[in-house]
């Protein structure tokens, strides 16, 4: 039995993967409002049933293709060091938009290409993607390590600004030390006078 | 005499700007690759040696059209306060993006829809744009109130990219008072700890 349902999980995880693969690539190719669940069925070689039973409409379905790119990157890992834990979320942020899905997703976005649901949508992905460093920025803040002022959303939007600058408008590679060196930025600041 | 050379200098500069747009227009309908002189010149309404005399080649129409964009920015003022010079060039980013012409080239750029060469040469324009910043800040480093560790092309590449973050990403207004937030940031840190 155990054996049996080991291969029906892998065999519905297989199915589920190409189903989500199909929609993004769907996504791309005709865009949120011209998306067909029949088209994204065919694209993956599975009955239209298969994907209604499990998301009944193409909002669901576009919902969970991209959140499971979000899902590819690493769980953030809280080490209680503000430094550390910020560059292991800006690491995190750089995955998700790294993996060539997500680089697809993100040049429609950022082209102009996606309808105001679809940005609205993503939106609200990318807020519950990054909600698990903004409550480590929050922490740190009662701590006492942030000041009070800083909106922890300013500061991820920085580094997620910076990524899509590098990779989207440079097209270059995140070096690491360069990534550090941008997180060292926002917590130590430029100036050098106290303040 | 005068008047008629008044006159004279109107009708180029009217016949200069009709073919740097009409470049963009082009640019943005066919690409850097497939882009001629021809239809530029159709465009514009204009005799397409006007065009060759002035620009001989499609890189130098190109360059010439992209850098005009960068130009409608206001120039940059230095009053030698770190954090108003950097908001001043901030904002200056700012106008230089915002354009109808400016986002259309950006939006090609995110997109992935830009050839290696035409990428290149906006990198190389966006340099010589960021140029009287970069010294802004090379000088306030050298009056001692910039750290000297600190490289101004990491401080103009988190403006520009939390810029196109707002505008292309999230597709939301610039708030002025968000933009100083962010140059305030930049410039003191997020820290509490003394440095």
């Amino acid at each position: 039995v155990s054996v049996s349902r080991k291969a029906c999980g892998a065999r519905g995880a297989s199915v589920i993967r190409a189903v989500l693969e199909a929609t993004l690539d769907e996504l791309a190719r005709v865009g949120y409002t011209a998306l067909t669940v029949e088209n994204v069925a065919a694209r993956a070689g599975v009955n239209k049933t298969t994907v209604y039973r499990r998301w009944p409409t193409r909002g669901e379905l576009v919902e969970a293709a991209l959140t499971a790119i979000a899902e590819t990157a690493p769980l953030l890992q809280e080490s209680g060091d503000v430094r550390l834990d910020l560059l292991a979320a800006a690491r995190r942020m750089l995955a998700a938009m790294s993996s060539a899905r997500g680089r697809g997703v993100l040049r429609m976005l950022l082209g102009g290409c996606a309808e105001p649901d679809l940005v609205a949508l993503a939106f609200s992905i990318r807020k519950g993607f990054e909600a698990p460093a903004r409550r480590m920025l929050e922490r740190a803040a009662l701590r006492g390590d942030l000041r009070s002022e800083i909106d922890p959303d300013l500061v991820l939007d920085a580094i997620g600004g910076w990524l899509i600058h590098t990779l989207f408008r440079e097209r270059a590679a995140v070096a690491p030390e360069r990534l550090a060196e941008l997180v060292d930025l926002l917590l130590r600041g430029a100036l050098v006078a106290a303040r």
